[in-house]
């Protein structure tokens, strides 16, 4: 997310932008399309076997039915330069495309950064939705969800967006992104209802891969590299700086939320280490230093990240008391990352003399006063009302539509089988007869239907 | 591959390398060296349980094996300018070394950056090969393949070569790269003729994971971008505006192609969701976009990446008909989408007004005749001839020096036992009993021969 | 590491740092991290399946407590200028922080890559201590094992080091990472004492997953790209191409190392390639060229990486003499590679006419005498004698503290179960009852204590 205001514009003609910016914006995007692989991973490491290729599909559909109108719409709804461009949102540059030669880099640019952001924010959802979602159903809101992102990014990170004149800060998205994708998670989560064996007294299959879901994690870690660093957009003038800190307070952060999170793991669990608490605390962390990455210290960033990592466990007896079920745990770390992670800003932000991210204003442990940490508050009250309505009315369309959940039997044989005509036989599932199938003593194997 | 006539050259001395251009060149080849991960998880995946450590090891062959070769004599047939270099092949600059610090930086550039090329052209084959290949054999071939992908580079890419001089336009490697592999992966698998099972009426033992062969796609996928904008060979100038391009239609046409074999894979299997359609239709609409990536639009590359995807199913039936084997999709991955990408650019390229790419010519769609689409097929003709020629050459002198193909037993008993004394206890496998074997009631272990 | 003398200072005014070099180096060190990806993969496929998921726990642990220590006094270990600073080690910088404008860039530049750096050194020994020690002791050992490296590392690279001002070379740490792991890990080894199974006549479980371990591989030699040529410290002025010629020699040296270690692999074991000897082979030779990378020529590379994969076969036999227990050879890799690539430089490092890395000094067969290649071997006598001092001190204490080992039933149920409570329930282990766990016919499940 660009932190600087005169990169944000649309720019006709921007005579700061040169190939030096470029190459930083370009490898950190690509860098961050590598997250994919992460959130891929991580997902189909929690899942049971029975529906790990399928977790693994529908983060590819993030990428290729969220992109398709991330460019058909998405990106002139946050960008859009045209006659009727609003606070509210951006209009024109839809279809995207560019013949003019001086405007072209930036665009594309802008385009290629932004778009791996808005296909984070879409792939949040689909841990919270795993094990009893419609592939179909699923591909539709990823069609739909990208035009929730791109408002909302409008708002904070374009001029004339509400939030961005009144001064919020959310460098790489702890808001934008994070709070985004956990609201409309926690929607989903709720809308689907829990799994079969989750609270009905009966059993879930155990998680398949707890080895996938930490090299997910890995992936994640360093992809977090890129996206926070990456915000500067570009490497020019001082934004190289604030690239080299954000680096220190993303990673310290990570560590953090990691010694926390382990300690507090261990000693609830009576010395055990939960991978999922480890997994779980330097996500959270990580989520919690994506707003301030660039205006907070690195023993800030230590302290609000070993926080970060210890609130997130607060969610799993809440969720459990009114039985949601979110099968990765989307929210705790998105949500509970993101909404501190902007709250964070408002606290510890100092006043940045080198790009002036937060034009000339401090949090509140900086003597800035309150006016930051309410603009924060205000931006996470209508981000999550936005996500919030938006999931609400999209989800409720696409049920009518197709529905949302799997049938009871499907979700017993494992959408590997139902979506995907994948049949494992060693995974002890009793898969109905059927004559075209291919025996096999072990591993997987396409089922052929015709 | 050099878009600019001036960077092809192996320069004595160029003003305007610089590190600017270097940090892009490097970064980009690092970015492309991952993308042997992903060709080796893909593979992985698609095979059987019982070769999949073999197929792993045969993509590290590519990079010990081609690599040694390619320095041995490989830079030097593309890029050397020795007196006898001519329209055919560079000759010079073999066993590369250099001392003049005037020319090391791009000589060395160049080379690390090709490597990655070449390397990817011989792992193409591996694909085909797979199941039913001696290693020995393999390492004899990708010793020797190089020449192959060197000269064919020299036509395309360096001045003087012919093809160059008649206004061919390969950014990346549509042709040169993937059409290049496609056509000697198909002569390798018609020589190896199908595995037991395939066609004969018996059993193929199933992909083994088809979660190994999602995230070697999702490496792909990242790695491409640097694939295709690292072909600016450089950030300066106007280059960076290339590369940004560059990026937008090499993401867009995977989105088209991934939309579009979605559906495809959707309707033909009855509401299934084929995950290897899904694999395939993403990669192939990426081999679509590599040849003009920066001289088509993005909803050129959109529409012609979803064509892409589309065509490739064709090769299924085909092989079929003719009982050719190719186990992971090498030639319909490969073939259909470089053929199809060398002819987007006869059809779609316009003229680039930033570094003149296409040397002031543009494609049949935007009014440039049909000189350019001629020259693109008269560039394919070349390519599969010469790949063709060379493979049957170099495989029967294999064949008969040392044997292509494993004997029926080993081939029953798999790659990853018979070749590195591995034995998976759990496949099912009736392995005969060999005193010095270690017991073990689950995994893999080494087969002690000694 | 940096090359350059001007950039190893901590400086608090540096004109030659620029953006440009800001993005080389911070790109490095985001590819450096991947590597902690590739060292988890690369351990969790070398040990038994029931210890998988507790060593990649380990490898997050080195980054989480290691940096935290990093972060608290390993960097002011290293680069502290205050004035108790002196040729053993750096005093200052303590707990990171930096509000000077002016310093910020390179200090945050400087912590991000050294942490890198740092991170890897400890991981290491996390091989040599695989399947046996308690996770609380290597916790402590990950706390406090960065003062280790961080004291040698200004030996080596801060001006005012001793062995620096004696002119020693070691470009990314072939003696000063990789060495130094190398012999804690080897401290560890013979501390711990063997695996259960090992040579007690009993059988130890088998390796899990060859093909993970293949992955990992292939990921240490993509990143290793990063670490090498991010170790020119800048990319402006002609560091540039020293960065292009060491990414041709790293790559050169590991296909030397990879033909050697495969065809010798395949000769001792009669015509089977044994997939460790490949993995340790390719690592082996890009250890040996980490020391020389930017001074040594393409064939010496080569030339030198076969001899390091070929002499790292040495050490399973004197190990196995000596019962010494090195799960995933860590001393046959990164102490045999590291040596050897210490004596590299002193036998064919050249004069550096562009950035006079060497100071001015030649190896022995560049007709520089004997004097570089003896303050190499001096250096490799401290940084082993250091690192097996602190480690034995380290180690004992912790011993003491908490104990090392697993108790012996542990270490037969596995750590997986043990430390983090998984159960995988097809791994033939007998695991005792217990009321809490839940069933589950096939996979992985998190046992809950509470």
């Amino acid at each position: 997310m660009p932190c600087n205001q005169n990169e944000t514009r649309l720019p006709t003609e921007d005579p700061q932008m040169t190939w030096d910016d470029a190459t930083w914006i370009l490898t950190s995007s690509f860098i961050i399309f590598t997250m994919q692989s992460g959130f891929g991973l991580l997902e189909a490491g929690c899942v049971s076997a029975k529906n790990e290729v399928n977790i693994m599909v529908k983060n590819a559909v993030d990428v290729v039915f969220g992109g398709i109108t991330y460019w058909a719409f998405g990106y002139g709804l946050t960008f859009g330069q045209g006659k009727y461009a609003n606070a509210f949102c951006g209009v024109g540059s839809f279809l995207l495309d560019s013949e003019n030669e001086k405007e072209m880099g930036i665009v594309y640019s802008t385009f290629i950064f932004q778009l791996s952001f808005a296909t984070t924010a879409t792939t949040i959802v689909s841990g919270a939705m795993a094990e009893r979602t419609k592939l179909t159903a699923y591909i539709l809101y990823s069609l739909t969800n990208t035009w929730v992102y791109c408002v909302s990014a409008h708002w904070l990170w374009v001029d004339g967006g509400f939030l961005r004149d009144l001064g919020v800060v959310d460098i790489a998205g702890s808001g934008g992104v994070h709070v985004l994708g956990a609201v409309s998670a926690l929607v989903a989560a709720v809308m689907l209802g829990p799994r079969q064996g989750k609270y009905d007294g009966g059993k879930l299959d155990p998680p398949g891969n707890p080895t996938n879901s930490l090299i997910g994690m890995f992936m994640l870690w360093w992809g977090w590299l890129g996206f926070n660093c990456g915000s500067t957009f570009g490497i020019s003038g001082g934004k190289w700086i604030l690239a080299a800190k954000s680096a220190v307070t993303t990673i310290t952060a990570s560590m953090g939320g990691g010694v926390s999170g382990m300690l507090f793991s261990w000693i609830i669990n009576k010395r055990k280490f939960v991978v999922t608490d480890l997994v779980n605390s330097v996500l959270t962390s990580l989520v919690s230093v994506t707003a301030g990455c660039a205006v907070i210290r690195p023993w800030e960033a230590i302290l609000s990240g070993s926080l970060a990592a210890i609130l997130s466990f607060i969610v799993n007896p809440i969720f459990k008391y009114f039985k949601v079920d979110d099968p990765v745990g989307a929210f705790a770390v998105h949500g509970i990352g993101g909404i501190w992670g902007m709250i964070v800003v408002g606290l510890f932000a100092d006043i940045d003399p080198i790009e002036d991210v937060t034009r000339g204003r401090a949090g509140l442990f900086h003597g800035g006063g309150v006016y930051l940490l309410g603009v924060q508050i205000l931006a996470l009250v209508c981000i999550a009302a936005w996500s919030a309505m938006c999931s609400i009315i999209l989800l409720s369309i696409i049920k009518k539509a197709v529905g949302l959940r799997m049938s009871s039997e499907d979700e017993i044989l494992g959408a590997d089988y139902t979506e995907h005509g994948l049949v494992k036989f060693d995974n002890g599932i009793d898969i109905k007869q059927n004559k075209s199938r291919r025996r096999s003593s072990f591993g997987f194997q396409v089922f052929h239907v015709n």
